[in-house]
């Protein structure tokens, strides 16, 4: 048996690690053997000194393997997991879990809080009265068998080496690191018992990863080490240099889903909502070419078959079906307040780190971990990037339970709409798609 | 100020940190606001990134004041330090202090205890019955004030920030960065007060550096850290192949260091101090050349005045002269077993490394800082490299407390010696000196 030293050693000075010895690291850890000081003080040799593809795919079976695997068999239909980098109004997965069940493909959705700018899944459900994301996999399992969707939080049997190690790399500056990325994320999706796995990986201001390059890396590597693992995976890199739709915040998010559910809302989420279900669909074998796969996810979305999955999902979750059927319900603060243009242009941009950072300071989001976040609370955008704007008239709505909240993030929120003579060029929404 | 990540990450991207940054991570650290687990990847990035000079002098000021600095006011004379990177037989300190005061240069030396295979100057006197290691600083002051010549251990007062920063290098790799280790070193030479100071980098399979190239950059790193610290300090880079004398135990080190004190002993204990002692002579400006040094330190030898420095240095710490003026009273391990020679030739080499894992076995060393010693036990080497060994004739006697401490070591002992038909080249002891 290795030393923790002599792990840390061997990854200081460049060397590559044994599967075995990348186990009694994650088993070490987890058992107390191997200190918090001496698994950051290996976290940063990792991160600098890089982990080959094998090495990833090992620490990835090794983190896997530290929790429950769900095995998910009384679900006869294909599994396919859809998992986003994470960005700024983005609901894609609400409306993406109930539209593909409509067209025979389960979706067994392992969903995060919202945490500092990136907004979480989970939150927005909860702006859902009475809907628990906390189901055991036996109801978790029935809720996939009978709807075909479910929506759940992680449980803290699955992958508990990733939460310890995600937990001491963030106050560790050991975060940014692809091979640890990978890891991380897949540790948890291959948990899930699913047949295939659909990524989202953004790139841009509002996304983890800024830069292109660096996001088709992580992509290239999560598809690689997916696929090594027996997952089939697709990513699609996609821009996030704006807010995704017209909205950031809990409630007002799902009122958006719910818009795209019943065939309507902003451009953006429902073309990403269709990009990302075609893939799902193909990895599913459900259709032969992904213009079959759009035509499929289109006409759910206009029959309404999309959106009863989704109140099915809700109900069978203990959700309030009376906020879904008339979302003029749904929680909302008791302050809205515009924010108007002080010129007039046209709408170059709108920054989505600023905004996510506005959103949070009007009660939307937490910044550590035990917060609570308003359901009601957030940001509604009145334009899209290239709309003309008269001075004076509201660029977006900021909605918040005291004015005080509004009021000491307004100036930040002007600075994110920037207004031209120009209008830019035409937003790319799919950079990229990864498949091997 | 800046937060105990953003330290992190400066250093991990390749950063340069500013002193008071430096500063901070070190008072951090000692205020607990940074967690080892920090710490251990700050050190790990600084381990792979490199620190620069300015970063490890400005590290060096931040551990040295980290705790208390000695003035050493009261003591005129020209105050020289030695210290040694450690090697295995190595009881240069014991003859230097007092050889040295008397020529007029004051030794204010703050020696260590042995841990794994090195051995500690602390515990090579404390085989004097009632020596006293631990003297007060005022105490420390008054014996160099009137003795010239002092050697203590490390108050924790000094530099309590190298101990706890070293405790934790040891468990998590990052030991070996000469930055780390120039800073080590130095926030506690520069906490003793003196006006210059001598290093003995040794360099060799006995030593912490195995290779020159490494020695080398060390020296340097140390002599031009101290230099511009404001302490004058050269480094002697020095042969660790063999162990240092004839032998290597607390006890019969302490012996074979009273041989040199009157004038005799093994000659290349003798002449590495008396080379160290021409630089302590130089620096304190006792001497216009290392000729002249050499003759009078040669006379301090030859006189008497060199032991009876070292009696009146035991004597101030409470030692018992017995022991010094008759070494047959110093303590005896109760077994005592030649090593005879398997077959005849000429002995090419005898294995420092080797030799100190057996000492330790047979009870002179510790592996964990809590252990105890026992003074008695050790090796004594019977020829120098290149002499001739005839098949039966003893190698070495290893002494130990009991018989089955030495049987358990014996066949380890009988590899550390080569022996073989060509006598090897001539050892050079000083291989370079460095000033600058």
């Amino acid at each position: 048996m290795t030393s923790p030293v002599e792990l840390i050693l061997k990854k200081r000075d460049g060397g590559t690690h044994t599967s075995e010895e990348l186990v009694a690291l994650v088993q070490g850890f987890l058992a107390g053997t191997i200190a918090d000081y001496q698994m950051s003080a290996w976290l940063m040799a990792a991160l600098i000194r890089g982990l080959d593809e094998a090495e990833t795919t090992a620490l990835t079976q090794a983190m896997l393997h530290s929790g429950k695997v769900l095995g998910l068999r009384s679900v006869r239909a294909p599994k396919i997991d859809k998992h986003s980098t994470g960005g700024v109004g983005d609901k894609i997965s609400l409306c993406l879990a109930p539209l593909v069940a409509a067209c025979g493909v389960v979706a067994p959705l392992i969903a995060g809080r919202g945490l500092g700018h990136t907004g979480g899944t989970l939150d927005k459900l909860e702006a859902i009265p009475g809907y628990r994301v906390g189901l055991e996999p036996r109801a978790f399992e029935r809720v996939l068998r009978e709807v075909g969707a479910s929506i759940i939080g992680q449980s803290a049997a699955i992958a508990p080496a990733d939460r310890r190690l995600y937990a001491l790399r963030d106050v560790t500056g050991t975060v940014e690191s692809t091979p640890l990325i990978v890891a991380s994320i897949l540790s948890k999706k291959l948990a899930a018992g699913s047949d295939g796995l659909v990524l989202d990986v953004k790139v841009g201001r509002g996304a983890f990863m800024p830069d292109l390059r660096r996001a088709r890396a992580l992509a290239r590597a999560l598809v690689r080490t997916a696929r090594k693992a027996g997952l089939p995976t697709v990513a699609l890199i996609t821009d996030m240099s704006v807010p995704i739709g017209r909205t950031i915040g809990n409630a007002l998010e799902l009122r958006e889903a719910i818009e795209v559910l019943h065939d309507a809302g902003p451009s953006d989420t429902r073309e990403l909502t269709l990009v990302l279900g075609v893939e799902m669909l193909r990895l599913a074998g459900r259709a032969k070419s992904s213009a079959e796969a759009r035509r499929l996810l289109e006409r759910a979305l206009a029959d309404g078959s999309a959106f009863e999955r989704f109140r099915r999902m809700v109900h069978a979750h203990g959700g309030d079906l009376r906020v879904i059927d008339d979302p003029d319900r749904l929680p909302r603060a008791k302050v809205r307040v515009p924010l108007l243009a002080k010129r007039s242009g046209v709408l170059r941009s709108m920054d989505p780190l600023e905004l996510a950072w506005v959103s949070l300071g009007l009660g939307a989001g937490r910044t550590r971990a035990e917060h609570k976040v308003d359901p009601g609370a957030g940001i509604e955008l009145c334009h899209a990037v290239g709309e003309r704007v008269e001075r004076g008239e509201p660029l977006a709505y900021l909605s918040a339970a005291k004015r005080s909240l509004i009021d000491a993030v307004k100036a930040r929120a002007e600075l994110a709409f920037e207004l031209g003579t120009r209008a830019p060029g035409r937003r790319r929404l799919v950079l990229e798609r990864i498949a091997r």
